[in-house]
């Protein structure tokens, strides 16, 4: 199993970050084909006190050959083009295989 | 459900790391109360190329409740201790909610 880990920082607006991505973005996401699950974690400290992030997403692949592929579909640039447009400062993106 | 996750950024020394991630610290995680699984997340890549981090480690927990009761315990304080000696410059944590 291997994802693609989207990682947000704490954007200025949390009202309208969250508006785009739960109305907009995560339908996107999971109109990817090959994708198992899309799971989103809402930050809500770390034990230091506040945390600097405030999402992690984890769209699930069944194998690294299938997330290159939804990589490459109109689906997944679609969901890239959005994303940049409303979160391109705040995001990083990994692919990771699960151990 | 929730989560303690914990970002690792990429150390020097890759080998040595994992030796003691594998062999030390992630048996001294699984010890902690409550926890329902550990999931270690291996980074491979990014869209735009090498990624800066190694590991995402989620520590899997039924509730918030059961997250900060587990962060008293023992087995945790000596998770944290190996933590801190082995990648407390290389690590980030986070407290999250699966949405």
């Amino acid at each position: 199993m291997v994802k693609l880990i989207a990682i947000y920082r704490k954007p200025e607006n949390i009202e309208e970050f969250d508006k785009h991505y739960f109305e907009v973005h995560a339908p996107l996401a999971e109109k990817v084909p090959g994708l198992v699950k899309l799971e989103v974690n809402k930050v809500y400290g770390s034990p230091a006190g506040e945390s600097n992030l405030h999402l992690i997403a984890e769209m699930v692949f069944e194998s690294k050959e299938a997330l290159a592929t939804a990589m490459k579909t109109p689906e997944m640039r679609a969901a890239g083009k959005d994303l940049m447009g409303f979160a391109g400062k705040l995001v990083s993106m990994h692919f990771v295989e699960v151990v």
